[in-house]
This record gives C-alpha cells, sequence and structure tokens, in this order.
C-alpha cells in the first residue's frame, strides 16, 4: 500500500484499477530533405487531419460540458491556423532542408520556450496550448499510435503524466471514474474540466506515473488529494464508506434543487448562476438555479472573424431568457479587452492591460458595437425578465453616458414599432474601487449592484491575479475587500436596491457566511457549487451570520478573518 | 499681430526677439561602402564624440537642476551604450555593405516606430530619448554644423519645432526669457525641465515655428498658453503690467520663505518637498521647504550595473539628513520595479507591471537588497531626524514582516557597537486602496500615513495613468478619491499619528482647499511648489475648508467638486 499525496482538483471519491494513459514517443530527428515540397504536403496533410480531429472534439465539449469549455479547443484551432506559427516552419523546411517534424518540434519549442518565460501564469496556459497541438499534428505527421481516452470500456482510473485539455474533453463519464496525473494545479484546464464533468481527480503528484501498475487497484479522494494504491482490504471499506457518505451528501444536495435558498431564521437569498452561452442554461435549472446572476456576452464575439450582427445576439438573449422561463437574467454587456482580445478589433497593446482601455470603457467610444449590443437587448426584453448590467464602470459620468445611450435606441426601438419591455432593470458591476466607495451616489441612479469580485479584489490590493509573484495579495477576505463590499450592501439597502455579488468569492464557503452576515441579496456562482451553496446556508442563521460579520470588519488581516470563520464551523 | 495658443508649459510672461533654433538636415542617403571597417570606425568615432557631449551635458543638468533632470542623460547614455541597438547597426554595415549613417538611421526607425506604436504615454517618451540620440550620433557622422542653444547671447524667445531634452538642458536662463515649441505636452521633459529652471514656456503650438520669422518681437504667456506675434504697443504694455504682476507675485511668495505655513484662523500644517538625491536638498531650503516629505532612494539603484553598497547608501542618507539640519526627512524604502526598472536585478516580465511585484513585495522577497538599505538608514539616522517609510504596503502582514526585519537590523547593529536613533518614526505609503480602507487597523500600528495620490489614484480607478486611451478616469477630484483621503487622515488622528501626502495632488492648487479641510497634516510637492501653496494657505480659513470638505464628500462625480472648489476661488 502507498500514499501519494497531490492537490485536490475534483471532489468525490473513486476506487477502481489503474488504466495508464500514455502517450507515444514524440521524438523527432533532424533530417535532410530534397523535396521541401513533399514535406510540406505532409504537413498541410497532418493539419487538416488535425483540424478534422479538433473540430470534432470541440463539438462533443460543446455538447457535454458548454461553451466556455470548448472555447479551449477554439484556441486551439487558432493555434493551428496561426500564420505566425505555420510561415515559420514551412520556412524552416525550405531553408533549412530538414524534414517537416523536424521543422515543427523546434518552432514550437521556441514559442513554448518564450511563453514560458513570461512568468505569467495565463501565458503557461498559452505554452500548454502550443504543447497540445503540436503533439496532435506530430502524432499525424510521425504516423504514432496515439490512445484514445474515448475507448476505454470499462471502470478504471485513468493514470497520466498529464491529460491535455483533448484527452480530458474524450473521457467517457461511464468508465472512467476518477483520474491522477504526475503535474498541473487546481486551475489546469484539466482540473476545471474534472469539476465540470464531475470526477473525482487529483493533480500534481509529481510522481503517480511512476508508482502505479496496470492494474493496480487505485483509490482517488478528491476531497483530500490523495491517492492510494494498492489499499488493504480495510482502507477500501473505509473508503467505501467515506464514498458512501459524500455521495449521500450529494443526493441530500440535490433535493434541494427545486428549494427557495432560506436561513434557520428564514431570510431568503437568491442563488443565480454564472453563464457563457444559452447552452448553459440546461446546467442551470438542473442544479436549482433562481436565475442567470451574470451571462458573459464575450463568447458571443469570440471565436469569429467579425462582430456579431444584431439578428444573431437577439437569439442568442432571447434562447436564454425563454429557457429560463421568468426567472431574472442579468446580462452583462461586453467585457472584452484586458485579457480579452478580439483579434478583428485590432485594439493596441496596452503597458497594463488590467488597468487599460477595456468593457465600457471601450463601449463607450466603439458606440457604433454598444448600440448593436443594447438593441439586440431591448429587442429580447420582452421574452422574460431581462436586467442589464454595465461592466467596469469607475464614474457616475460614464453610467450616465451608458445608460442615456440605452434609452437613445429605445426610443429608436419604439419610432420603428419595436415591442420593448417597460420596467428593464439597469444596474451596474461593482468591481472598481471607486464604485464601490462611491455606492450611496451610485445607488441613487443604478436598480441594483453586482459585486464582481475578482476584478474588485485585484484593484483594491493592487496585485494582478494572474501573476504568480504577489498571487498572495488576492485576499478575498481581507478585511478592507469586506468593507468594501459592506458599503455596496448598504448603499443598496438604504435606496431600496438589491445587491449580488458575481465572483467567485459568491461561491464560497469561508465567504458564504460573511456575505450573509452583510446582507448579500443574491449570490451567483457556477453552477455546480448552487446546491452546496443552499445546502450550507439552510444551516446558518443571518441573525449569528450577522454578529460574525460585524467582528469580521474589524479584523486587521485576512488570516484574522479565516479563523473567525473557521471557528463557527466547527 | 498673431495669436497662436498652445499648452501653458511653464508659468511666467516673457517678452523678447524670437531666436529660431532649428535642426541642421539629418537626411541620410544609402550608400554602397567597400570597407565596412572604416565604416564601423566612423560610428565608433560619433559614439565617442557623442559620450563626450553626453557626460558634459549631464554634469551641468546635475548641477543646475539636480539629479532627477539629469537622470534623463543618464537614459540617453545607456541607449549609447546599448548593444541592442549598436550591434544591429554595425551588422548592416557589415551585411548590406551600407554607410554608418545611413544603418543608424534605419536601425533607429525600427525602434522608434516599435516604441511609437506601443500607444504608451512612456514608451512614446522613450522613442522621443531614441530620437535624440540618433541625432546626436548622426550630426558627428554628417559633420553637422549643430546649433547649440548655449551660445546664445542676447534676450530672446527660442522658437522650435520641439527641444530635444538636450536643448533644454544647454538653455541658458540669463538670455533665454521664454520658449514655444510645434509639438510637446505638459508632461514632456521640456516642459518639466522649463518648469525647474523657471522659464515661461508655451508648447503644442502646432506651428509656431512657421509663423514667426527672426527677430520678430514675441509675448510667451506661460500663465494662459498663449504666444502673440509682433504685438501692438497697447498689448505689449499691457502684458508688461502682467509680467510686473506675476513678478510682485513671486516676489510675494519669497517673502514667505522663512515663514510658517499657517492658515487665517492660525493652523499651522507643514509644508514638505520631494526630492531624488541629496542635490535636490539646496532647492528644498531656497524654496523654504519646511522638510522632505518624500525622499526617493530609487535614484541611487539607478544608472549603475550593481546594486549600490551600504557605505554609498549611508553616506546619501547622512548627506540629506545633515543639510536639512534637524528637519524631517521622510525617506522610502526602495521602490522598484513596475515602470522602473533595474537591468541588473533581470527582473521577469509581467503582463501588467503595475500590478506585479514591485516596491516592498520585492524588498520581502530579496531581503538582502532590503536588509542593506534599512542598515544605511539606521546607520544614519543619528544625523538628523529620520523617518522610515515604506511603500505599496497593501497588508498589515507585509507592514509587520517589514517592521520586523528593520528591529534585526537594529539588534544587529546595537551588537556591533554602532549607534542607532532611539526614536525612528516608522510610515507607511497609503497608495494601495486596501491599506486606505484599512487605515484605522494600520493607524494603530504605524507612526505615520503619506498618501501617494499617484499610484492611489490609479489603483482605485483602475486606470494606468500612463494609458492615454484611460486617462480621463486618472480623477484627483474624484470624490472617492477624496474619501478615502479622509479615511486614512481621520484614521490616523484618532490614533494621535500624522498623515501627509506626497502624491502630485499635494501641490495642486484645486486640491489644496480640499485637503486643508481634511484635516492634512504635512504636504509634500516638488519644491517650486512650496511658496505658492504657503501664499494660498495663507488666504485661506480651515473651518471654511471643513464645510468645502463635508460638501465635497457628498458630491456624486469630479466635476462637482471641480464646480465647488472654483466657487469658492471667484
Amino acid at each position: 500500500m502507498l500514499n501519494i499525496s497531490g492537490i485536490a482538483a475534483s471532489a468525490g471519491i473513486a476506487i477502481a484499477k489503474a488504466f495508464r494513459l500514455e502517450h507515444p514517443d514524440y521524438t523527432v530527428t533532424q533530417q535532410t530533405v530534397k523535396n521541401a515540397e513533399a514535406e510540406i504536403a505532409k504537413l498541410d496533410d497532418a493539419l487538416a487531419k488535425s483540424q478534422v480531429e479538433l473540430e470534432r472534439i470541440k463539438e462533443n465539449t460543446l455538447k457535454e460540458l458548454g461553451a466556455q469549455k470548448a472555447e479551449i479547443f477554439e484556441s486551439h484551432l487558432l493555434i493551428l491556423n496561426d500564420p505566425e506559427l505555420i510561415s515559420p516552419v514551412k520556412d524552416m523546411i525550405v531553408n533549412d532542408q530538414v524534414n517537416a517534424d523536424y521543422a515543427l518540434n523546434e518552432t514550437s519549442k521556441q514559442f513554448v520556450s518564450m511563453f514560458e518565460n513570461m512568468k505569467s501564469a495565463y501565458l503557461q496556459e498559452r505554452a500548454a496550448d502550443m504543447k497540445d497541438v503540436t503533439k496532435r499534428i506530430l502524432g499525424h505527421l510521425l504516423g504514432l499510435n496515439v490512445q484514445n481516452p474515448a475507448e476505454i470500456s470499462e471502470e478504471v482510473i485513468v493514470i497520466a503524466e498529464d491529460l491535455t485539455p483533448s484527452d480530458t474533453a474524450q473521457l467517457n463519464r461511464k468508465y472512467v471514474k476518477g483520474f491522477t496525473t504526475n503535474i498541473g494545479g487546481r486551475t489546469s484546464h484539466s482540473a476545471i474540466m474534472a469539476r465540470s464533468l464531475e470526477i473525482p481527480a487529483v493533480v500534481g503528484t509529481k510522481n503517480v506515473l511512476e508508482q502505479v501498475q496496470p492494474g493496480d487497484l487505485v483509490i482517488v479522494d478528491g476531497l483530500e488529494g490523495v491517492i492510494i494504491v494498492n489499499p488493504s482490504d480495510e482502507i477500501v471499506a473505509e473508503y467505501r464508506e467515506k464514498q458512501v457518505k459524500y455521495d449521500e451528501q450529494r443526493a441530500e444536495w440535490r433535493k434541494l434543487r427545486e428549494e427557495p435558498t432560506v436561513t434557520t431564521d428564514g431570510v431568503h437569498v437568491e442563488l443565480a448562476a454564472n453563464i457563457g452561452t444559452p447552452n448553459d442554461v440546461a446546467g442551470v435549472l438542473d442544479n436549482g438555479g433562481e436565475g442567470v446572476g451574470l451571462y458573459r456576452t464575450e463568447f458571443l464575439y469570440m471565436g469569429r472573424d467579425k462582430l456579431p450582427s444584431e439578428d444573431v445576439q437577439y437569439n442568442a438573449y432571447k434562447t436564454v431568457l425563454e429557457k429560463m422561463e421568468g426567472k431574472p437574467v442579468v446580462v452583462r454587456t461586453l467585457d472584452i479587452g484586458g485579457d480579452k482580445e478580439l483579434p478583428y478589433l485590432d485594439l493596441p497593446k496596452e503597458m497594463n492591460p488590467f488597468l487599460g482601455f477595456r468593457a465600457v470603457r471601450l463601449c463607450l467610444d466603439r458606440t457604433d458595437i454598444f448600440r448593436t449590443q443594447l438593441r439586440a437587448l431591448l429587442r429580447a426584453s420582452v421574452h422574460g425578465d431581462l436586467r442589464i448590467m454595465f461592466p467596469m464602470i469607475a464614474t457616475l459620468v460614464e453610467f450616465r453616458q451608458a445608460k442615456a445611450l440605452l434609452e437613445e435606441e429605445r426610443e429608436n426601438l419604439k419610432n420603428e414599432g419595436t415591442p420593448v419591455a417597460e420596467n428593464i432593470q439597469l444596474g451596474i458591476m461593482v468591481e472598481i474601487p471607486s464604485t464601490a466607495v462611491l455606492a450611496d451616489q451610485f445607488a441613487k441612479e443604478v436598480d441594483f449592484f453586482s459585486i464582481g469580485t475578482n476584478d474588485l479584489i485585484q484593484y483594491t490590493m493592487a496585485a494582478d491575479r494572474m501573476n504568480e509573484r504577489v498571487s498572495y495579495l488576492y485576499q478575498p477576505y481581507n478585511p478592507s475587500i469586506l468593507r468594501l463590499v459592506d458599503m455596496v450592501i448598504k448603499a443598496a439597502h438604504k435606496e431600496g436596491k438589491w445587491a449580488g455579488m458575481c465572483g467567485e468569492m459568491a461561491g464560497d464557503s469561508v465567504a458564504i457566511p460573511l456575505l450573509l452576515g452583510l446582507g448579500l441579496d443574491e449570490f451567483s456562482m457556477s453552477a455546480t457549487s448552487i446546491l452546496p451553496a443552499r445546502s450550507q446556508i439552510s444551516k446558518l442563521s443571518r441573525a449569528d451570520m450577522q454578529e460574525l460579520a460585524a467582528k469580521a470588519l474589524e479584523c486587521s488581516t485576512a488570516e484574522e478573518v479565516v479563523a473567525l470563520v473557521e471557528a463557527i464551523q466547527v
């Protein structure tokens, strides 16, 4: 029996035989070629086959996991079709008279090493994508027999050096009970996908692949981040019990699907979901979401070569509203720029993109883009309870400008005879410190606030959350963050408005007691977090949490706040 | 008579004959050269001459204007010695068999266009530096007769397309009464230098050079940003009066040199100066500074190829403390990273450097660097009223860590028998929103706050102040900024501590009434702003300003705040 510890990447317990998913040998050797044209033809053939494969995987992912997850394969397709990658490979074949696989591998290594040297988590993910695509093309160039995880046909735990996003997308939920890898972290693509697929997973074990033989019995404890190889019967029994308990808990959560979210002292709060596309609505309803608290419309604009038309947008918004059957749907207007680029807009490079020309700043400049979206939203408003929210609002002047454009388009539509709902709530994301500090003034003019903690925390702490060297400063429980949240909620209530939250913090079990105590009205999170959150809230008293929150606001550090919350959870 | 409007870059009125400072024709033509070595020798000769010239200009600037201004020529010397520029030029000479001037010009153009395409004000300044250095080298390569502004020997107004930093540094204050240029803005190097030299200047006129002939009579109104060419006698008389009035005002300011800064209702505040090097102290004393509110120690670390030793630092700190003769000197520990790089530290590139690994974040990681500085400071503490301030503090944990390192080094020095002052005040920059919001907790542990508005505004508004596309969001008068300042001052006073400000806002005539009303204890600004600020404050009542500030805190936009202040100034 052997215990190997790693990073708990996806909750749950799995017990099954090991299946080693090994990648073939992608080693390439340099060869001199006479006929460069033939090599280029081989490369083009491999690219075409990879294209077909990737499109199939993307379609599967879209169907199984939704648009946001499929986006990774969109990125792969972009890399595959990027002349900046492919041209140098072809040049190298011609100029250096080398074989296609060697030229591809060398060129890709250069890009990967450039990305990896950047010390940014974001670009390191890009390096991972580049490696994944390169392997796919090499597989075809070298005629390798690549294992296909889709073909596994008995219950197994998959053991691998790493799972590429392509591997993870092809895992069959019926047979793959869990997986574990040598490398990766909680936010690597494979970990995120495992959570969506609800497959228990432990990643970053460093050497699990070296320590497990095919057919070994393996326990994956995705709750604690532990792998046990060839456990004793007692341990298996113990884990079966743990598994039953976890499954019971999950079943208990499922029972809450149709229930409202109510504290022990009878206070109702709303649990909504964050979505990226109409395909995500099924998951929201399946997990008992009481609304959509954040519909990110960026995906409508991404993975295409020009702006989406008004009708394309109208249809998407209408679909979401209809599927939500009258439940509230908060649509955030375009939040592009920063780390999210749209190649066809040709935005200038910025020295600090997170402090740059993005979201509503761009929309107030490119009013053509903004008006098209506002018209599509207004037209869709008759199909449900639409609420419109502007991102990255820093000043009241910006809100007034955005609102004025909306009102102009409402007038235009009325004059055209197009029906528009009368009482569309109009709110803002509170994700910039100035707006939180001035929330009392904003509350007089907006219908609601939704606190975007991901950005609010990074600006309030002046720390890029993608930058590993300062990630210790990304502190959701810092008392300064709680105080800003408190200001926003109090300001909203004073004017009879509601305050929600749509950052990662809203679904975090440490934050939930505090947010409940601060009086948050709406919690919007990933769909799979809703039922655990509902269960947690149903066991808490709002009055007690108010006391807890009052104490937290007087703490001096995040560590003290966490200690306070942990004390009540014992 | 002709009126031309531009940007008021340096205050005052000047009336004199025009002197057109025209640059020679730097056009280069491509020639094929046989003897590449001879071309390279020519280039090396031009580089050597440029080096000598630049070192002379740098020395002059250091003497006349202080270290911060001389830094620009340090940058020029770095460019001149940068193998990334020079190697490609030499390669081009050899590979393309072209003349040195052509190779230099082509290579430089590539760098300039790369910098200019970056749409960052910072990199655009770098492009200007690159052009300036290129012209200097080309002048030598082409044997051009370059006009030397140092040789002007009668009273003139200099008219130019643009003044390079080199030109401005060589202007003789005795004869050059004012200047005006076609291009440039309030923060261009030439504008900043004009303010230091106290030469009235109007920049960004677009076409003044085309409209003025040598010998034309010219009025430079650096107060309103207007140029008048060949004015009527009445206009000349009117402007002579305006000039006398301004000179009287300046003389009145001079009388305040030895006075304390007191409001009409008898409240004393402290006006201190921001400095970069010991050479700047003379200007502080000459302008009646009551202390140094911010000693930026970065300059000790810049323009060299390795870290400054403990003794080098000790001597600099000691010099400043001794020259200030017991007046308070607030030294900020190393604030490097972000846009300020130290090549020899080899810091990784970051996606958002302003939200990155800088200042105290770096010092708490590289404790070797930090301890050396702390030791030098502690040793210098016996020579005056030293106060130590940590930059970019985001959490109390960081402050405690930094303080612990200081206490350890104090113990070490004591054990070595080195004397250290007993009561060194220990404070922090408040430039991160989290710290402002949590100031009440910080106030229990620090001795003072100094609000760094340049960064505080950019983080609070989530807008890079170097990025032109979002510079409209850099709003010192936004009510959210005033509220944060209010929180910090109140928190300090509640614990019996003092609160200062060392950002640009502290010397701004619109901000001063508000800051006085909010109760700011210390205003630290550029030395030349001290006397105007003292004059302004001596005419204001603190009680009235408290009322004004209370109203400003309830405004909803920056525009409303400005209107409030303007109403009292009428």
